[in-house]
């Protein structure tokens, strides 16, 4: 099963590889994580998405509650919330289908954030069922480079 | 000085803990760091900001590049290049203030994704200097919770 876990921490040393240590440790890969300062600037905000045995990652939510520097695990596999990942997307164009691209991109409310001779590059922002079918979709045309900010979740209540 | 590391990773077990190992071992703290599966399935890209002296982060440069699983390392120190970041941000409102978040939220061209009756969570993508002021502007009405993803980038060329 897919998991989401959103871990807040001291903004402090060593914390990321203590924490991603935790996975790897327990044999969990990683598909996408990421971390950032929230509004106070001593915590960051890391959100992990994991794939693997429910037991075994609960195992390693209550590891994670035991480091020092942890300040709140938060595991969104319960309730609702609102996730969202960036991708940056740089599209083999030319004259031909630089129309079709850019129609694409505006059904998708994507941006065309830089132009070049022969490349657009798109930022576009969604859940990952969203994000993945637009790189679907440009994969047709070929994709030159892509880097995506893995999601990033916020309880609704 | 501020830098932004882009590295290719081979998608392995383990490369996440042995590339943030190489950071904190030479005493760089990580500012934001994001990964997450390119176009290539097999592969991920790691973003990495992170701060400190220019001749000891060449030397961790190098270090990444004799790692295995490492198949290329970008430093966006030079050159032109596109980077952007998504933040989602919860900020409290009442019967008042709500239109005047829903302004602002409009002048930054971001997105509200989730209405409460006390909240509004909003989406707001761009580079670090906008986000960053529409995360002070949004402090005044009371931020409730937030996230980010920390910056990716393409090179323009």
């Amino acid at each position: 099963m897919r998991h989401t876990i959103s871990v807040l921490v001291e903004n402090k040393f060593g914390v990321l590889t203590r924490v991603t240590g935790l996975f790897s440790g327990r044999g969990f890969n990683i598909d996408s994580l990421n971390v950032a300062p929230t509004q106070d600037p001593s915590a960051s905000r890391m959100t992990i998405v994991t794939r693997g045995d429910d037991a075994t990652l609960e195992q390693v939510v209550k590891q994670l509650n035991k480091l020092v520097d942890v300040l709140k695990v938060r595991d969104f596999r319960d309730g609702e919330y609102v996730d969202r990942e960036l991708v940056l997307v740089k599209v083999a164009v030319h004259s031909r289908s630089r129309a079709e691209v850019m129609q694409i991109t505006d059904i998708f409310r994507a941006k065309i954030v830089d132009v070049q001779p022969h490349t657009l590059t798109i930022e576009i922002t969604g859940d990952e069922s969203k994000t993945g079918k637009f790189i679907d979709l440009m994969n047709a045309f070929g994709i030159v480079d892509l880097t995506r900010t893995g999601k990033v979740a916020l309880p609704r209540k």
